[in-house]
């Protein structure tokens, strides 16, 4: 452990703004001490771990700043597994400045952002992926990105990894082995079973690499585009999906959070509504520039729901829109509106697709529907039964990267290449899962990793 | 105690948004039980008052929601003289409106606004002048509101109140036997020492009374106009004390406040400047309605700050604004800037009066003396030597009503009046003096008080 990290640090750990109570959290050798020598109540340094005591915080001239209730935590039995005091005050903005800048004055600075889980991580708490889930589960906020970053922090795939890293580590000793063995051509390593271990173990990160399409989606959303002429009924749609939502979620008071205008959460999977000019809005202009802009937008979206008008279309209209979208390559759901004032050969006509459905926007008919073929597309299942899902674009990037070693160490194999290269391809491997769970960490890796936190936590 | 009062109540006691942690507040007779049920870890029951415990909370699928702190506080050794569970779960609002839907769904309410201080209040925790102060100490931003709600919730006058209430209650009483023995005249009160202790509180109140013009000030701070035609330096002056205060504040992340364009805080105390079209914008215009309009929003502030333009104006032009405002009938500062660049003539004229600063607000010069200038303005003096300060509007207009009423008293013993209409102003007396501490309350005046709380407060 670096010197630096035993420097008592201290920071606003609850929301920032006016609150009932505030928490502000010390950690560090120091922490109890420092914050008996400004407390007024019971000697803190006579209290056991997991203990609260109520009392008053005084500056040197014996001005009481707040009464507060202040709980040790005693090292390890902590959240760094340093000594931490939290201290409970009145939740105001101008008292949490006074006592923090009284525990500066003392000696304390001032923790940077991610600090606390980091000094978690470096102490042996849980590894880097779980300190990492530690700033998702911070920031979920439905039902699926929640349970997530839940997972990850409670352990995630990290036993899994670890348990075939230290298999890999094992060969890779075995051929450093034969490596100093040089000319005497002994083979440690059985290369069927090394073979073997590294198809085992491409078939997990395989498996993983494949599952952050949907960790993608349950971490930001769907981009979704509601794509259709003008007066097709995209607005009144998407405000109906709106509307529907705000009425549900109940009104506690102080954690509704806001609505983003754009965005709806079904079953616990949000999707986010890209503006578009719209399609065929530009076709009149006859302007190839206009075009292909809408087409560009539409090219971010993850899903186009294809909106047509069951009154005031033509046939022809919506087979070249669907012939169009279909050259796009995105998914998209034909969703014919106005089913109220429908044109009986239209509808008959795009009713033969089993896949189109139809609504009526303005009565609110046919939304059920539509919102499961939503959920539906999103195949969430593999998820409920409780597979693993990489949401993180860092593990994901060295799941890909342990991949392509891993496909070198095959190669390798196959080709009968000496066994310094084999070992270069399986420490690159090593490396890269390493990295994922902290096994293998640098400064740099670190300063970007928690620098991203809020400081506080 | 009313039975409503067991029911165990609910709230998020920290700021709403998102932070490292957020504490969830249960009160009531089931706190403690019900948690358990829902808690993963050690048997809460069994745990002992003051002690924190990690462990999962879980609906009843057996689902994680997240991993926790509770913190114990048994009855009667806590805020609210219930028993209180304080929930420290990862800061996120998805989160905290699933823990607190889960314990609405085992029959914990949600909090009323202010419902915690309230039922500390009515378990006797602390008077209602106190409970008052815990809203007016989460909401303090200065130093002198902090330390006025500090000192109120610590007791303030309470104490001096309840005292002399007392003793006049006991006056009360001996006046409404002497009326039960009618005709028999005799008299139980001592009129001399009556007049006596009325005299005594009406000195105690009147102080009181007429600390509230400062208590007003510390609460809300001093509405202040800077005055002066156009191009006097007005808005350089102001822009020259906001990003002095900015600077100052350190940037303890999370914590500093947002500055109101035209707020300074000068030692403590808030001068809020009010934005008028200024002094002589309208006159070329000879409106009488535009220089009506000007002077009424001057009449709004405290104080005026007189701006003239040291290198522009003419003595008659300032003699004459000075004139205007004397007319006003607001203090005034006499403000001379431009002071690198003023007219001999000019300056020495009005260095006559010594209460006129000469400052150069583009250069910074003269800033200190203004600042020093403004402070001595409000008169804090007394607050600073530890007198009693009432800030809040229902105090006042409570003690000026029991001064009324005792004066009525006073009227009534020189005019010798019969005991019943004695009686009669002394309970009026005690009625208005007892609804400041809540001695005397009814369901109207609480729900008024707490409703004006945050929720979780």
């Amino acid at each position: 452990m670096l010197d630096h990290l035993k420097e008592t640090i201290i920071a606003l750990s609850t929301a920032p703004g006016v609150g009932a109570i505030a928490v502000i959290r010390l950690s560090g050798d120091d922490a109890i001490q420092i914050t008996n020598s400004v407390f007024k109540g019971k000697n803190l340094l006579e209290q056991k771990s997991h203990t609260a005591h109520f009392g008053t915080i005084r500056n040197d001239e014996g001005e009481i700043i707040d009464e507060v209730v202040a709980t040790l935590f005693i090292a390890p039995h902590s959240f760094t597994k340093e000594n931490v005091v939290e201290i409970s005050c009145h939740g105001s903005p101008y008292i949490v400045q006074r006592l923090i800048k009284l525990f500066l004055a003392k000696g304390v600075r001032l923790a940077k952002a991610g600090e606390f889980t980091q000094r978690a991580f470096l102490n042996g708490q849980f590894d880097l992926a779980q300190a990492e889930a530690v700033a998702d589960l911070i920031n979920a906020d439905t039902e699926a990105s929640h349970k997530a970053a839940l997972n990850q922090m409670r352990g995630g795939f990290s036993e899994q990894i670890k348990n075939l890293r230290a298999e890999l580590i094992h060969f890779a000793s075995m051929i450093e082995l034969e490596l100093d063995f040089g000319e005497e051509d002994v083979e440690f390593a059985d290369r069927d079973d090394l073979k073997k271990l590294v198809n085992q173990l491409l078939s997990v990160i395989t498996a993983l690499v494949s599952s952050f399409d949907l960790g993608n989606v349950i971490k930001n959303g769907v981009p979704t585009v509601i794509a259709g002429k003008p007066n097709t009924g995209k607005s009144t749609l998407l405000n109906a999906l709106l509307n529907e939502e705000k009425a549900i979620v109940s009104d506690i008071a102080g954690t509704t959070r806001d609505f983003i205008e754009d965005e709806i959460n079904l079953e616990g999977v949000v999707f986010r509504f890209i503006d578009t000019a719209g399609l065929r809005d530009t076709e009149d202009k006859v302007e190839a520039i206009g075009v292909q802009r809408t087409k560009d937008k539409m090219k971010q979206a993850s899903l186009i729901i294809y909106m047509f008008d069951l009154k005031n279309d033509t046939l022809t209209e919506v087979n070249r829109d669907i012939n169009m979208l279909e050259n796009l390559g995105i998914p998209f759901l034909n969703v014919g509106n106005k089913l109220d004032e429908a044109q009986q050969d239209l509808y008959n006509e795009m009713k033969k697709d089993k896949n189109t459905l139809f609504i009526s926007a303005i009565n609110k008919e046919g939304l059920e529907a539509l919102k499961s073929k939503l959920v539906e597309t999103v195949n969430l299942d593999n998820f409920k039964t409780g597979d693993t899902v990489v949401t993180n674009i860092r593990h994901y990037d060295n799941l890909v990267q342990t991949q392509n070693s891993l496909n070198a160490v095959l190669r390798g194999l196959d080709s009968n290449i000496t066994g310094d290269f084999l070992a270069l391809d399986i420490r690159h491997a090593l490396r890269f899962l390493g990295e994922i769970t902290g096994e293998i960490t640098t400064d740099d890796l670190l300063a970007n990793i928690f620098s991203k936190f809020c400081i506080g936590k």
